[in-house]
Formats: C-alpha cells, sequence, structure tokens
C-alpha cells in the first residue's frame, strides 16, 4: 500500500504506471504487452470480438458506495459479460482511466487489484494488455474486452426462430434490488450518496449489495452456450423486458415470457442483471446453468408476458434517467 | 443537421445513436459491426494491434478552440499514430464519448463526420466499428483503435542498436506551437480559452493551428518504415526530447540528434506532433517521407543532442502541467 498523501497529481503520470502495471493481470493473449504505442494480441481464429463500456462518476456508480476494488470488478465485469455474450472467451482488456488529480495512487492500486480479481474469478487468463491514465474532474473508467470466438460463429441477436426456447443463465433482478437499496436507504437528508449509511445495510444484504456492486455474470457460459447451439443472445444490462425487446426487433419474432419462470417484476424491469439471455432451437437440451423462461413466436416483433403484450420500459437511460447528483 | 434545441438529453440514448451511426466510417474489417453486444473484426494473420488514448475537455482540448469536427479528426488521429507506430496498418476504431445531457445532437453529428473524415484522409478503409455513449459533466473521448501487422513483426522501442541512423517523418515542433499561441493570444484576461480570439489568429496561423487541432500524422509510413526494416518506432506525442529518451531507455542505447537537423527547439520540446521516429540499420536506405536526425550510439541510455546529454524535459504531463482550466 502507497503513502496515504501520494496523489496521481504528485507522483505524476509515468510513476503512477510504473506503480499500477505489477498489480494488473497478464492475459495469456498477450504477444506485446503494455508500455509500447500499442499493445499486440493474438487472434488464434483470425478474428476478435471487441466491444466497450464506460462507467462514470454519477450516473454509473458513486464512490460512496463503491470502493475502488469493486469499481475496478464492475469495470472488467460488465465488459467481459459482453464478449461473453457473442459466444466468445473473453481474452484482454484496454483501460482507460480518468481521474481528478487529487485521487490518491493508494485507490488506484486497489482498482487495478480489483479488476485483477475480477478477471481472475469470471475470465482467467484474461488481463490487460494496454490502457492510458489522463486527468479529469470526473472519474471515468471506460473499458474495452476482447475475445476469442474459438473458430464459432458469434451468436448474434437477430436469429431467434419461432420456436425456440427462451433461456436465462445468471441472476435477474437482484442488482436492480441493489440500487433501489442504495437510493432509498443510503442517502443523506439532501439525498446525496452516504458511505456510512450504505456500509450499515450491510450483512442483511449482502446479496443485492453485491449483485449491483461486484456482479459476477456467468462469463464462461457464453461459450457453452454457443456451443450448445444458441440462435441468439445478449447481456442483460438495462433489464431483462428491454433487452428482451431487443432480441425480438433483432430478429423480427415474439419473445413470450412465462412470469412464473422469471420471477419477481423486479426481475423484467431491473437493470445490470448482466446475466445471459438465449434463444435454444426446440430440441436441444440447454446447456448447464441456463433455465427456460419464455418461447419464441412468430408475429410482428414484439416481448410478451404470458401470451400479452409488456410495454413498460425499464432498464437505464443515461441522458433520461441522470439526475446530475454525485457522490 | 438536426435542429439546433436536440440535445443529448431530450433525444435519449437509443435515438442518438441512431442519428450517429449513419455518419460514422464503415470498416472494411468488420465482420460484425455496431449494434450487438460486441464487433467482430478480421484479423488476417492471427494477431491484432490495439492502443487508447482519451482526450478530456480541459487538460486535453478546449470546446472554444477545438470544433466538434476538429475534435472527432484528432481522436482519430492520434490513435491511428499510435497503431502506425508499431508499422501497423489501421484497420478499426472502437469510440466511447461522454458528453453532458446538454450537449447537442449537432455537435455529436459533427464529431462523427470529424471522425469520418479523419479516418478517410489517414487511413482509408479504417472505420468505427462500436462504441459507448455515456452522460457525465466533463465531455470525454475514448478512443480505441486496431491494426493488422500484415504477417510482420510489430515495431517496437527497444530494437535501436549503435550503428543505426534515427529518423522521423513528420512534422516537428508546429503542434507545440500551435497550442503555446493559443494560449498566449486567444484567452480572455482571466486566462479562459476565447473562441472569438481563436479565429482572429486565422488565417496567419493556419498551419500550426492546424497541426495542434486536425493533425495529420503520416499514418501510412509506418508500415512503410517496418518493410524498410525499422528496428524501433513510436509516435511522438509528448516531444521528440522525451520520446526519443524512450527509445534510449527501452533499446539500452544513446540517441545523438543533430540540433540543425532537428530544426528549432521547439521541435525538440513541443508537444503533440504525432511524427514518427524510427531508427534504421545503417546500411538501409531511409523510406520516403523520413528524414535523417540523428544516429545511435553504445552507452548509457541517455539523449545526446550534438554530442552532449539534454535533459530538458520538454513534453506535457497531465498531472503535473494541468492548472483545471477548461474552456
Amino acid at each position: 500500500m502507497s503513502a496515504p498523501d501520494e496523489t496521481l497529481g504528485s507522483l505524476g503520470e509515468g510513476a503512477v504506471l510504473g506503480r499500477i502495471f505489477p498489480r494488473l493481470p497478464d492475459a495469456a493473449s498477450a504477444l506485446v504487452g503494455p508500455g509500447d504505442d500499442a499493445a499486440v494480441v493474438a487472434a488464434p481464429d483470425g478474428r476478435f470480438v471487441v466491444t466497450t463500456d464506460t462507467l462514470v462518476h454519477g450516473p454509473d456508480f458513486r464512490l460512496a458506495w463503491s470502493s475502488a476494488h469493486q469499481l475496478g470488478w464492475k469495470s472488467a465485469a460488465v465488459n467481459l459479460a459482453d464478449v461473453a455474450a457473442m459466444g466468445a472467451r473473453p481474452t484482454a482488456l484496454v483501460v482507460a482511466l480518468v481521474a481528478p488529480a487529487a485521487t490518491p495512487v493508494a485507490w488506484l492500486e486497489e482498482f487495478a487489484d480489483g479488476l485483477r480479481e475480477g478477471c481472475a474469478a469470471l475470465a482467467p487468463g484474461c488481463g490487460v494488455v494496454g490502457g492510458d491514465l489522463s486527468v479529469s474532474d470526473t472519474l471515468t473508467v471506460a473499458v474495452t474486452a476482447f475475445g476469442d470466438l474459438e473458430g464459432r460463429a458469434p451468436v448474434l441477436r437477430s436469429g431467434a426462430r419461432a420456436g425456440d426456447a427462451v433461456a436465462v443463465c445468471g441472476e435477474l433482478g437482484l442488482a436492480g434490488e441493489g440500487i433501489a437499496l442504495l437510493f432509498a436507504r443510503a442517502v443523506d437528508t439532501g439525498g446525496a450518496p452516504d458511505a456510512v449509511l450504505a456500509r450499515a445495510l450491510r450483512p442483511e444484504f449482502d446479496r443485492v449489495l453485491d449483485a449491483q456492486l461486484t456482479p459476477s455474470p456467468p462469463v464462461e457460459a457464453g461459450a457453452r452456450a454457443a456451443l450448445a447451439g444458441a440462435t441468439a443472445m445478449l447481456d442483460v444490462s438495462d433489464g431483462l423486458a428491454l433487452d428482451a425487446r431487443r432480441i425480438a426487433a433483432a430478429s423480427g419474432v415474439v419473445l413470450d415470457l412465462d412470469s412464473a419462470a422469471v420471477g419477481s417484476r423486479t426481475a423484467l424491469t431491473g437493470g445490470e442483471d448482466h446475466a445471459l439471455l438465449a434463444t435454444f432451437p426446440a430440441d436441444a437440451p440447454l446447456p448447464s446453468g441456463f433455465r427456460r423462461i419464455g418461447t419464441v413466436r412468430a408475429g410482428e416483433a414484439a416481448l410478451h408476458v404470458d401470451g400479452r403484450p409488456f410495454d413498460a420500459r425499464g432498464g437505464w437511460d443515461p441522458y433520461a434517467d441522470w439526475d446530475g447528483g454525485v457522490g
């Protein structure tokens, strides 16, 4: 651990990178790792999968509620889930971190530790091959993640066909319950996120808080679903209802969900689940970890629940929903 | 052009993306483009080059001085230069844009136009395969760029050998003169960047302002240098002196520059040139566009100028150098 008074500003970029690099996870796929103008990464089958997702202080996380370690873990997890949703195995990350000059170096070290432990837990062998460190008043993490399809076709959103089973792997609704709980019970009288109140919610609410702050998406299930013949798949990041509608729209079909199998209303409209939602041919056995929650039907693209149209939006739109609060 | 009162906040994320996608450049390498959980990009020789660079409002650009179009162009250019510096040909970009909700959609459309025109001018065939749009009080652009080595070994910083020629392709010092000019003559009495004063500097100072605001790094020269046998190469982004020292350190040699060949003092210590600095075997003819500026000598890693140690730092450290100003 570094001395508490060391900040990004007092050390400067080069020295900070020297402290962070040893803590970052190595990537087995790295042919040239961090430290040159660019990295070189193996793409064994002549293609690579790439996705990027940004976490911004304010709309996407609050420092009063998320430790540096938790934020590092989540930054990896949400991107690994997108790679998995293509049916790919994650191979590498690049991480752009933009932080205030007054940020303690110790905070950044913990962030790197969280990234490393998230990769080790969710996608062993996946590591950081490069990045960028810049300064801003608003703490922002932009991760780009890569994956290898191992010779398979990517699983898109557009392949669902009438008769397919709709199935999900991973938890639904817990992360949404976690953020609702924090906004209800971990804000001060002015509505600002409060670290002491957030801590007081543990251990009673560990499960929903962990789902929100350190999600563990079923990353290895992505390749498993592809091998089992998944016809469509996505990462449920904006709530099951909104994301199921995306498969319906891309595939030109009705996704008809069974409310009893889905569970709670929060499971339908909460966000940030990072479960995998997939469709499989009716006669294919579901791969381990997946449970059936509905059926694909012919018809104009729409989401149905128990056979009736379901139009509640759910999910999270940063431009429509963020109230400007930061904590 | 969109109606002037449409903002990211009033339209929402989905509608904004629908407006931006058609303006972004297509990538010839895209097997699956934007719109799914991830993109799939061709990596013909079983490897890909990847680099990321972030531009933050305040330390890295000022909206009073840079139009949306210029910022889009520069966001592409600085990343394409890093790909080129490995000896690779750029194939694709992903772009994470974090912008205030009040940002006009028209601004974003111009940004996309700048990205597209920058790619077309500097790396034809390279395009955008994915991205992310998020909200923040601080406008931030994080671009990740990919390249193909076409079967060649990457050109690292560590390969310079005693006797090699030191050569450069691209302009030195102009971009540094441009930013110095803006800070000297395009700020108001309180020191804040001023758009009217900046415009008044044109056309007299077009050349240095363009070098700063819409840099045109010699992207195609990267592969040419690799084919000509370059032993080391990098993108001069932090000033020739600092970046030459990086090759010296990585290779364990002295880079001895000839001040008459380098040109002005600004050429040594200005930043953001995005020229390519490379070393070549003494007996190899320099590829077109490269001019000799020095020689590699044996000795403890250091930068010399005219045979004497040169220790001025030059360059730009966002943590040490940014004064917090935004404009």
